[in-house]
């Protein structure tokens, strides 16, 4: 591309509203673009702090960081709200080996799915396959009885947003270990919910259920499931051997943090947030040290800017969206019981990638309320304004506040799930521009819901 | 990100036009997502071929590629047009060191402009830096005689899509040369068309005038450019000295590559292309491999599904884009001699992300028919459907077919100039998902210019 000339020529729409707004959210991205400080952020959360699982201490180290970086920006008021979060731990043993009928053995890569038991030792096991959890769910118990059930269900690549086709396969990791347990199996391996086909073992949440038998359960690298695949397939496996000593330990205390620009209403929030906890790989860059970054300049552009907000703008860090929802749950029980109102709630977890627009889980009216801005949003290539999902996060307002309005960020999906909860979820898989363009984003739109709502 | 929720419930249009279209532009992309070859065929185009500039053995071999794959493909012609290309080469030698008033030295990470002349051994000089082109341009003699002037300008981080800034800052690699030397500088040096701070050159073109002086330019890394402006600025800069023996040779034969899938009507033509040159730095795979795949996988596509186009689909290999044109010039000027009817032409140039949408540079008509099919295109996150740039190579159309509309292929830019002309722009940095969605994206304008164009 040589020329310069690769300039859009259209004119920029002046809708009904948008005279001031258009003036003010320019201003915004001018600010964030220019001066925008969730590079360094976001470089600091994943550096000086790192990956950070609800109960770890890396997550009381995320609270201790978000608190002092909240102050630092001289917000309103910067505090902590207590919440109770689960606390599992990987362990130090996790790995998985295959030996073949020749003899030869071959490690697999393997990361133990959150809330797994360990294996008490080696367990070892014939491995049996199956392509989807509806094939689990049909298998006959002399099928599983005593095996290690190795589900290799794909991502369908033909989605065109990818969180379609992880919500597809998203039961084989939530609901693997049960089903195959109902049927005599002594693990379950998955193959990770994952885009590329690469050595990087994705993990993520799974659930027991009270009533039937815990067993082990692990998601295998992409690479490794076609690999594990093939060799079943072809008849040359013997068997295989897993040691994990993951356990789960008593929930503890925890915290949302919370900073606060106040209204001229103050007892009416507009609620946003991202998630502080991760899994425990990688950095947690896009899940969701992204969305806190985009939280945190978002705050710090509108006060930068001199913004007199009408409702009171609060920013959550929420704790343990990953493995419990508690920070979403117990917000929205203590707001409720502050009496306070919520005008409107945000969340961005899908990441710092390029943003798209804004999903909005509400009523026909919100969508609409929406799309009045979309002249006001065309020039930053915001143009999906769409009904759809909020967030995990806040998802547990719509129970405490009937009728509320949540949004959520929406960025081009392409890439996510090459880094989803996997060592390749680093602060160096993030584009520095694409990060901005998020903050800004969601800046603007809390300045619309300030302004209009 | 934890929950398979994230899935927008938003139901599928179905405008006028769609039904069939809709069923039809599924099948492209299920063919495209499934069984695409784009991924392979670019990274063979990167490793197997290589960097290809115009003129250079391995534009040469480039040829070869493009004609044999196109063969393997089994479309119903595939042939060479002759063209003729400029020669430069970047030669053996190129370095840059700056020599501080402490006598420490210290080397910068420089790319020769493509079309400059050599430094004829090594040349020495004062550095005078300048933030603009305007600068320089209201500069006294004086302050530029003799000197190795450095154009220090930044691309504009505030503007949204990076096209923009990058026009704005154009001018001062392709006119810097002259303007410094009509103030009797003695070369020029500009600050990279970058959007990163890293130490990666970035290269392009530049021009000569002939009734001005000719003097050696080349590009410094965005870091070393920082380095060099804070140490002019602090009188620590002693003398700078440059060598580079690149050089111009004679123009040489080459070839655009073309392939046919025939129509009923056979003379009347959709050409859709990229362009097969490259910089001769990195792997030319976001600029322009990726648009070079995009191209093949659509005619690939359009095959597999057993489509019997109404015109001629042409797909164009475009030589020379980069430093000249020629081959698009070429192509306009042959397709006018022969008579043909060029319906309409699309371009791929824009790397290997994210579809957005399309450009049409065209009439208001035109861009009334494109937004015809938003609600056919909308499932496919292709929203942007703007009067804007087709692209070089098809830009001489409208001189040999006045009133053709000419389509750009629109990605998310965020990335590009992070990649631009640099030895970063390499097959690992192209996503698979992304590039296969462009194919996809092509393909399906193609299909709409047949059936309603």
């Amino acid at each position: 591309m040589r020329y310069w000339l690769l300039v859009s020529f259209s004119a920029i729409s002046i809708a009904f509203y948008s005279q001031n707004d258009s003036v003010f959210i320019r201003k915004i991205y001018d600010e964030v673009l220019t001066n925008g400080k969730a590079v360094e952020d976001l470089r600091s959360l994943c550096k000086d702090v790192g990956h950070r699982l609800s109960g770890s201490a890396s997550a009381e180290m995320a609270v201790k960081w978000g608190e002092q970086r909240l102050k630092q920006y001289g917000f309103d008021t910067v505090y902590l709200q207590e919440i109770r979060v689960p606390h599992w731990e990987r362990g130090t043993k996790e790995g998985a080996w295959v030996q073949l009928q020749s003899g030869a053995v071959h490690q697999l890569r393997i990361l133990a799915l959150g809330g797994s038991i360990g294996t008490d030792g080696v367990l070892k096991g014939e491995v049996v396959v199956f392509n989807s959890l509806e094939e689990v769910k049909m298998a006959r118990i002399d099928e599983l009885k005593d095996k290690i059930v190795f589900i290799n269900q794909k991502m369908d690549q033909k989605h065109i947003q990818t969180f379609k086709a992880y919500g597809a396969c998203h039961a084989i990791r939530s609901h693997g270990a049960v089903e195959a347990s109902l049927k005599g199996a002594k693990a379950v391996l998955i193959r990770s919910l994952a885009i590329p086909t690469d050595p990087h073992p994705h993990t993520g949440s799974m659930h027991y259920n009270d009533s039937v038998t815990k067993i082990p359960a692990a998601a295998l690298s992409t690479a490794d499931a076609d690999r594990l695949a093939t060799l079943v397939y072809n008849n040359q496996c013997k068997q295989l051997y897993l040691e994990m000593n993951c356990q789960q330990f008593p929930d503890q205390p925890s915290y949302n943090v919370i900073a606060e620009m106040w209204g001229k209403r103050k007892n009416e929030i507009i609620s946003f947030g991202g998630h502080l906890d991760s899994w425990d790989t990688g950095e947690g860059a896009h899940d969701d040290g992204a969305g806190i970054v985009h939280c945190m300049e978002a705050l710090r552009t509108l006060q930068v800017l001199n913004y007199r907000p009408n409702h009171t703008l609060r920013c959550v860090f929420f704790m343990n969206e990953e493995n419990g929802n508690k920070g979403g749950e117990g917000y929205a029980e203590w707001s409720k019981k502050k009496g306070e109102k919520q005008v409107a709630a945000v969340e961005t977890d899908r990441g710092g990638f390029s943003p798209r627009g804004f999903d909005v889980d509400g009523s026909a009216a919100d969508l609409q309320w929406l799309r009045k801005f979309s002249a006001t949003l065309k020039p930053y290539d915001l143009l999906h304004l769409e009904a759809g999902f909020g967030g995990v996060d806040i998802s547990p307002l719509k129970k405490s506040f009937p009728g509320i309005a949540l949004f959520g960020l929406a960025t081009d999906s392409q890439r996510y799930f090459d880094f989803h909860h996997a060592e390749t979820d680093v602060f160096e898989n993030v584009n520095h521009r694409e990060l901005l363009l998020g903050a800004a984003a969601i800046a603007s739109l809390i300045y619309l819901i300030d302004q209009h709502k």
